[in-house]
């Protein structure tokens, strides 16, 4: 096996093509656009804890990127440039680190996002990437931006991503192929909504992206911007693969806490309706609206078809504290 | 012990003084000054591996804020703003939190750089830090400037920090206590030359932190110039803590081979030696001419007071093949 510089130089230098410089030395180095904010996140994805590490490294590439870009979709940010930082096991496996790398590039690659640095050590399996976008000025989506009377919107469908996860546990054996497969693809290889948070910038109020869970986030929209909300349940959007309807435990925690869906969950004025679900038919994810915001700072109400509240767990998954 | 959330908004959201929007959102936003370039960073950190895990955890966050601020001095950037992804045994201990971001903190305030944002997880102890900086556009300072003639600098001493390993290993139990301390705090509080590296932008043609030892950072110099240095042996300069002298091969192996101190090499004109050598005296560290650079790509020469070559080891460490 190459040692460590051989390593970074055969499948971690790919060409840029708009950097000024990029890898080889102590720093990358850009030039931002004038008239726009630098959107910045860094995540981490540790083996074991938020991936299998026995999982497919082209597609765990893949999910390294995705869940990056995912980010600045939340903000409506356009994602620009990336840097890696990578542990893992000595020795390395070269096949391993080919085909990651390869996952990684081609995700990136379908954004035009340039990877322009970072740095590789031995260590336990571990990923973190920061990612930087660009967004006009005082346009970014943040979460803070919702008010009452507003509508509460979500992009795809929810729960696919808990679907996949639970069968990877065998909590779900007799689940169809057809949705295995399909769950698995939305667990293993989300897809950022990067073009739908660009379009919303001019449409929504706030914006996250659901990685916790659609209750745990929009929690947090909610938090950030002093409001409460009122969901209906009948029209959270789920796929076809859910085994089972809303009546089901295991649907609610799929569907309202399963988190890494990468779905966006958004707030929009009720005079954006007719432009937003214009958009969703027109765009690449359906768009559906489930719920308004409220006044009340505190509430957290999910109502049934009836009308009535539901008793659900708004609390989300707590790296720490496990489940809560 | 309080959950993620928690920990992160009591520890890991200190004020910041030039951020539009730092921590509690999808991404952090900045505004970049307009006729700057940006220089981006990523280094890992990994318990075990770069520090002891028992490190005092003041230390170790100045230590993580000090190896990132020496990158952007190595570019000749301004640093600005920090990200740190974290992860940690489950529980976390508090205490052990409090301290390491208040060394973080105090590392970062010394040089006005915001901490903005990043991510906290549970797993084996590392971090990962991004830094960002800025340097008016065209002034970065490379490791690919350098040209045959000019002169090769070092600040400050060198070896310190790998003596300071040492007496950690038990491999030198008769250093003298102020000696000790000395390294010490060298190897694990290294002073990052930032206000020396921005100085360097109208001086130097080119740059690099010692973060892997002298002979290998100057080789990646050398490598990324397409050029050869002649080092003189006795100019290389270290402090009085050294036990030894050149002629002993511990002293070679810190010195010339041991990383971590963090100063910076780098090439600078004939003609501006009076420039160096007065910014030297007058400014935070001193500044030593070791050698030349030559028009031969390959050549990596040590030379003793005789002119005659002395055989060392132009390698450094590679994390993944161990010294080399």
């Amino acid at each position: 096996m190459a040692g460590e510089f051989e390593l970074i130089r055969r499948y971690f230098r790919p060409p840029t093509r708009h950097t000024l410089l990029a890898g080889g030395d102590d720093a990358a180095l850009i030039v931002p656009q004038t008239a726009h904010e630098l959107a910045l996140s860094t995540d981490l994805l540790v083996g074991g804890q938020h991936f299998f590490p026995d999982m497919d490294p082209h597609r765990l590439g893949r999910k390294a990127a995705a869940v990056n870009l995912s980010d600045m979709a939340a903000m409506g940010a356009t994602p620009r440039w990336v840097l890696l930082g990578l542990t893992l096991p000595d020795p390395p496996l070269e096949s391993w680190v080919a085909a990651f790398s390869q996952g990684f590039r081609e995700a990136l690659g379908a954004h035009d996002v340039d990877w322009i640095g970072g740095d590789t050590t031995a260590g336990p399996l571990a990923l973190a990437v920061t990612i930087i976008g660009e967004v006009p000025d005082g346009q970014a989506l943040r979460r803070s931006g919702a008010h009452a009377g507003e509508d509460v919107w979500v992009s795809g469908t929810l729960g696919d991503a808990a679907l996949g996860l639970d069968w990877r546990l065998g909590r779900c054996p007799n689940l169809a192929p057809a949705a295995r497969d399909f769950a698995l693809e939305r667990f293993e290889c989300p897809t950022p909504r990067v073009a739908l948070g660009q379009a919303l910038r001019a449409l929504a109020s706030a914006a996250i992206d659901i990685s916790d869970g659609l209750l745990a986030d929009l929690g947090h929209l909610l938090d950030a911007s002093g409001v409460g909300a009122q969901l209906e349940l009948a029209r959270i959007p789920t796929s076809a693969a859910q085994p089972s309807g809303p009546a089901d435990p295991d649907w609610q925690r799929r569907v309202l806490q399963g988190g890494e869906d990468y779905e966006l969950c958004f707030t929009a004025p009720a005079a954006r309706r007719s432009e937003l679900e214009a958009l969703g038919r027109a765009g690449e994810v359906a768009l559906t609206r489930i719920g308004r915001v409220t006044a009340v700072p505190d509430e957290r109400c999910m109502q049934d078809e009836r009308g009535l509240s539901v008793s659900v767990s708004w609390r989300g998954y707590d790296h720490f504290a496990g489940a809560s």
